[in-house]
């Protein structure tokens, strides 16, 4: 049995080392297509901010570590091509040389790729002119260069999405002068923008310059002998132009899958262009599994979709690995929870927001509350703020919005919405869990239940559940007790 | 339609308000035995230690917001008799004078008094003497007023639970040398020892002397003239004697239904002593409710049980209330989640520990683990020990211990599952769950989810789900990737 995984990401990695596991009979190969196998790209802007001192911490896994699975690492080996009839995948060695490899199965994990926008100059300029993008290690290496022979001090991030804010985060704690340019009304377009002007005003409170419905149009070297190399020129929300001057640009506008090599093997491919896969990782060919951001995504309550996270890779990588040695484990699906720090400031997201959940026939509504993290009598109480978006019909919780300052445990009650969603719970059911409670650490209806109360307080007055006729009416206040 | 409700902590004030939003039109009697209506319990501690500066701030509500929602309230009156036959409870109020009231219905929140254990000297010493047990406003006052007039430079607290290990940490916050005598033999006996030794390694650090396995055998008034006023004899692991000098002594083993009330009006008592309800908190009178400590505990794996906590007491007054005036709802259990801070580790528990499961018929199995509550890379990481419990047989998750340090999201983290165990998910399905990630914050993996796979590592060895025969072996790196 020989099992070929094709990527040394999160993917990849899991897959192999899962298939080691159950099985340490089976020859496992990982392909990877540079020196870096199993690193974070989540903790890049850590490694830029130089809160990650040393860039080796960034691997979740060393090579050594991977080698004592019984792995075989084939590094800075690029697979070229996959014959799926012939059960074959063709390897561009280091050396320059090819190799054609069999195997029994054949696990694609090779990710996503940075979307490049139509920026004019976008198309020559590089990270020799200090435009980067920034996917890979080989890319992080090259914008520390740039930062330091440039001695750069204005950046220009284009784009505010997840990688784009820590970004902003990490240049601003280095000491430059960051001005962050975002397409759309607001930052952080994964959640809606109640939430996202939070964000944005934690930003302003750490001197980041946010330009939002600003469309950046092109990237210019400046003319030789001024003070800044690099001017980018954007339209702003009146149509007026926009010229920022800057030394390092950043362009961090999402990722696509990277699907060349499937497809050119007959991969199906689906929405987003990923790679079409069934519950078990299986694509169209035999034989070939696929997991990671190069894959279509089983998502609880919208069926098939994309979304492309570390966490999704991790479990599709690892059933991705058990089935292709013979297993029949279903991937349960994602159900896009995210979160994102930004300076002292967390904001998360699981589930559906509305018009995520009115296309998959739900009748979302969403309620905005806050609520305290602990008891506000406690030094340190801060805030959350909350959008619960719930099913009218049904009362089914559908998706959660939080946001709040970073030791208000937002990841952590994210979390417990998304198990709550996992198991398809009512909004109303969120009062009936048993959650924790000290006075530094929450209250005795935790936040989450208070949103939970006032989303359906807002959604249906309050009711009795009797049988006799009985007037009921309503009482302002939210606050649960 | 008039209720009357007795008590005016959490049940209590909790039924009055629901009973008032559902129904505004219901005369609701709130019957409060001292002047402090809806005050946090368990704030107490952090006014000792001076963190919250005004005792005022500890009221979830003033005596304003409280009447402002229609609510009557009867301060510094005790009931003193329920007539269930005639619909009336007499009261004592505050003039000395009785009244009797007729109810529509009544709801019993009286509570829990602290237990006094069999100490020599705890029958004739009192707060005059600096002896003190901690349960109300008014011995918070006599506590204050002893550390204060005594200038108290030692403390002695009996006991290590909730409550003595947050006052060990309070009045070791403003200068108390601090001796905690627990005659069990670790601290916080509601987790497994191996997690209470990670709160006695904090309390040493933070210089608080513990004694366990030491049984407090007499507290003396010491010789006149002597540098300490008390004298606190015990007796040791090895039967030694021990003697403690003090200025105080705070006594804290627990507490015990208070339901000397209900008990004469011929309400039936079952576990602990507390007062029998049915999942809609009904007692066996009729129109007679009852919720929070002096009632008995619906639990999901356990059935009925005793679990005195404020977050149970806030669930079910609200379901009370609702009830007494015409509703149906039924209460949906508590599984004993609770955590407490201190100094700057976190302990919390959900669910089952193996000899609470066992006697339910569950063949419970722990696993102990530690994983890094966010990527060791970034600064701030620490471990978060864990300890699992699932049943053998079917792999339901029956329980998770948790401690780790006060920026680890402990309490959200048992929070999570406390939410799958409600939804009776298995172990295995913990990494299913979607749970958030970003390096500063968690891991691809979250810690929960590490937990859960070295629990089903080492129950059952790593299997494939295949029809064809092939074999299997594990391997025995407990890490998830």
């Amino acid at each position: 049995m020989r099992l070929v995984a094709i990527g040394g990401s999160d993917a990849g990695v899991s897959a192999a080392l899962r298939a080691r596991e159950l099985d340490p009979s089976a020859e496992v190969i990982l392909v990877v297509a540079d020196a870096y196998p199993n690193y974070s790209i989540c903790g890049i802007p850590y490694y830029v901010s130089g809160e990650v001192a040393d860039w080796h911490n960034l691997a979740h896994r060393t090579i050594s570590d991977l080698e004592a699975t019984g792995t075989i690492l084939r590094l800075d080996t690029v697979a070229r091509r996959i014959d799926p009839v012939a059960h074959t995948v063709t390897l561009g060695s280091p050396d320059g040389s090819d190799e054609t490899l069999e195997y029994d199965a054949l696990i694609v994990g090779t990710g996503a790729l940075p979307i490049r926008p139509p920026i004019a100059g976008l198309d020559h300029l590089g990270r020799d002119h200090g435009v980067h993008l920034l996917h890979s290690m080989g890319d992080t290496f090259a914008f520390m260069r740039t930062l330091q022979n440039r001695q750069a001090r204005r950046a220009v991030i284009v784009g505010a999405g997840y990688i784009g804010l820590e970004m902003a985060e990490a240049l601003t704690t280095t000491g430059l002068a960051v001005t962050q340019v975002e397409q759309l009304p607001e930052v952080l377009p994964t959640v809606d923008p109640d939430l996202g002007a939070l964000v944005r005003a934690e930003l302003h409170r750490r001197e980041v310059n946010v330009l939002c419905s600003t469309r950046v149009d092109a990237i210019e070297t400046a003319c030789p002998g001024g003070q800044h190399r690099l001017e980018v020129r954007a339209t702003g929300p009146d149509g007026q132009p926009v010229h920022l001057p800057a030394d390092v640009v950043l362009v961090s506008v999402g990722v696509r899958p990277d699907t060349e090599l499937a497809a050119a093997a007959g991969a199906e491919l689906g929405i987003k262009g990923a790679i079409v896969v069934d519950g078990q990782m299986r694509t169209n060919l035999p034989d070939v599994l696929a997991a990671g951001d190069c894959a279509v995504t089983h998502h609880p309550l919208l069926g098939t979709t994309y979304l492309p996270l570390g966490t999704t890779a991790h479990k599709q990588g690892r059933i991705a690995g058990e089935n292709a040695i013979g297993g029949t484990r279903q991937f349960a699906g994602s159900l896009g929870t995210q979160v994102v720090k930004v300076f002292d400031l967390v904001a998360a997201r699981t589930g559906l927001r509305d018009h995520e959940a009115t296309p998959a026939g739900f009748d979302p509504f969403t309620v905005a509350s806050e609520a305290d993290d602990h008891k506000a009598y406690y030094p340190g109480s801060h805030k959350i703020a909350m959008r619960y978006t719930g099913d009218r019909r049904t009362g089914q919780l559908l998706g959660l919005q939080l946001a709040g300052h970073l030791n208000s445990e937002i990841a952590k009650r994210i979390d417990v919405a998304s198990t709550a969603i996992f198991n398809r719970m009512t909004v109303e059911a969120i009062s009936d869990l048993d959650l924790s409670y000290t006075p530094p650490l929450g209250s005795p209806w935790d936040a989450l239940q208070h949103g939970a109360q006032a989303w359906t307080t807002s959604v249906s007055r309050p009711s009795l559940r009797i049988s006799s006729a009985r007037s009921v009416s309503t009482h302002a206040d939210h606050r649960p007790y």
